[in-house]
């Protein structure tokens, strides 16, 4: 593939490595990793890596041991993959030596502590003594904005879990429990193609939704509940993330209220999703409009994030840390308000900002106009 | 509980800080925490704790976010568990600060570089500044050794497992993809009351089963395949963990040839596996038997590991790092050899180490006399 997208991400990283005072590069953040090279296997534990990469201008290199050997030359063709024969320290070092590599950046947000300790005292040992340059966020930046494929395959995901999700509320019935619906999340998301969830999905029914966390409980679903329901399912790396609050029956007077509020708030804020606004402005408009109903005390949490590979990523949309937001960013806006001992709503879209503004890219159209 | 197992980990984890020269203990890691807590709540990414604890001589106390709250007062009765409001960071210091911390472990295999830096500092400018001393190993030693609860919970899951790859082995036939099935295992070992799987489940079947660590793919089961099943499943946060190679039909010669070298390393190996024995001894008799035969070269890991809130623990069962075998101890037992483009065996048996020798947790008896 000559225009893979990953070649443009390593050219791309490699015009920085002046600016950051480096001449090679080592990352081991599972989805950073995949982002530079396609190389998808999980880390098995935390402290259990599935290998890493190390980017000189001149080369890529994917260094692992042989249980995943033979996926990584399949997916990630542009790095000479290299199967480490004993500990992992001794094959960096070897490999950074051989380069010449004088500064290497690593990944001060992922990198254990121990491991870093470790190499400093190697790489001063060495009989030209190899300098470690924290590059934090480097790669996190770049994932900020996507690309087309990256954007064509979250619509995918995204239109994968609105139909999946229509299909679970369609098929509801009072006596159910949450964990049996969550259950069927999961079988009809493997089903449709996904290779898994994005994240341990909520089914919060009645008083459980006032948990914005929720995990399925094996409550059963009772006549007049409302359920919110917040999921997402993953499609070659990338996760997408909805969230509908649906009402089995007649919805109770004040749910309904809640429920009004919110929705109102989500179309709003969406309306200040665009290129050049600050990533804080969508969280304070739709903070106001609760606030001004009486229940900004009851919308506790950020009105949204980034969503890539990873479900939380940069930017947030939350009341600090303003940033610009650009064309291509994917973010969720999702408010919501919860009544403690009552129940709650949360409404949330993924959205990739385009040049005029918001595409709704989850589908599910299952809204209420009371 | 008076006699919870928690409050004597916490008791018997205190009688150590003397010697480790600390007054607190900062716990982040997930195993460690639900080990020494009860609280069972999962980091939702790296870079996205669920809490952590902070152990004093004379306090307990678990730092989380308000979307744990209620799950961590339940899970951690033994536990004062604190809401952050802001950052955690801001909280941990407080609270050591409160307590008249001197010196505070913390897991430097565990915690990420950026952390540590910027505690540290923090700590550095306290009224009476702090220290910070890295434990490494502290729990995860305590960890090795199992106690009569963790035996009764990982025999209890073991046993489920088992049943469920019998269900799976009886029903497999020519046509089903690997995907298929490992979907079936997963399923099954739900609906049997498993939290979730340990690990992704490897099956693998003919030319597949050369990697030892397989992802299932679209590739149907033929006739005379030969499939190895790695798979476990958690209950209460403990693991197991087994593998067994079946075959569909008659077995081809040479698969065949080296089924019965494996099972004989297996067998030979596990009378090792004994209070006072060495870690590296039951290796080196599985290596020695499957280099006689002749494949040496095909058995490219090592013999076992520990196995319990973690599937990959100590102690190794390793050619390397010797360490003592104690009564109590879990381990796997799982040599293999591996015939690129052909296939494998591999046979992994979870034994608690007795007084008097193993004791095979997995009760699954699908093993061929040739």
């Amino acid at each position: 593939m000559k225009n893979s997208p990953f070649k443009k991400r390593l050219s791309y990283l490699k015009k920085d490595f002046e600016d950051k005072n480096i001449d090679m590069l080592w990352i081991v953040q599972p989805e950073n990793r995949q982002y530079l090279s396609g190389f998808m296997a999980h880390d098995t534990q935390l402290n259990e890596s599935s290998g890493s990469l190390l980017i000189s201008r001149k080369k890529n290199q994917l260094i692992t041991d042989s249980r995943y050997t033979v996926v990584a030359k399949r997916e990630a063709p542009d790095f000479r993959v290299i199967t480490q024969k004993g500990a992992f320290q001794d094959e960096l070092v070897k490999q950074v030596e051989r380069a010449g590599g004088k500064t290497i950046g690593f990944e001060g947000d992922h990198v254990i502590f121990n491991l870093y300790n470790d190499l400093l005292k190697r790489f001063k040992k060495s009989p030209n003594p190899v300098k470690m340059k924290n590059i934090s966020g480097m790669i996190e930046k770049m994932r900020e904005v996507k690309d087309a494929s990256e954007i064509a395959i979250m619509e995918r995901a995204s239109k994968m879990m609105s139909e999946v999700l229509d299909r679970v509320i369609d098929s509801v019935v009072p006596g159910q429990t949450e964990k049996e619906i969550a259950r069927m999340i999961h079988d009809l998301s493997i089903e449709a193609g996904a290779e898994g969830m994005a994240f341990e999905s909520i089914v919060a029914s009645g008083p459980n939704a006032a948990l914005p966390h929720a995990v399925p409980t094996d409550r059963k679903i009772k006549k007049r509940d409302h359920i919110t329901f917040d999921v997402g399912l993953k499609v070659n790396g990338y996760c997408c993330d909805m969230t509908r609050t649906v009402f089995i029956g007649k919805p109770e007077r004040k749910i309904k209220e809640i429920y009004k509020i919110v929705r109102e708030a989500q179309l709003n804020a969406l309306e200040y999703v665009r290129p050049g606004e600050m990533s804080t402005r969508p969280d304070s408009v739709a903070r106001d409009i609760i606030g001004r109903a009486g229940y900004g005390s009851f919308f506790g949490h950020s009105l949204g994030h980034g969503v890539g590979l990873a479900t939380h990523e940069a930017p947030r949309l939350s009341p600090r840390n303003p940033v610009k937001l650009i064309e291509g960013m994917v973010v969720t806006v999702e408010p919501g308000i919860y009544l403690p001992g009552k129940g709650g709503v949360r409404l949330e879209e993924m959205v990739v900002i385009g040049k005029r503004g918001p595409r709704i890219l989850t589908m599910n159209r299952r809204y209420y106009d009371f």
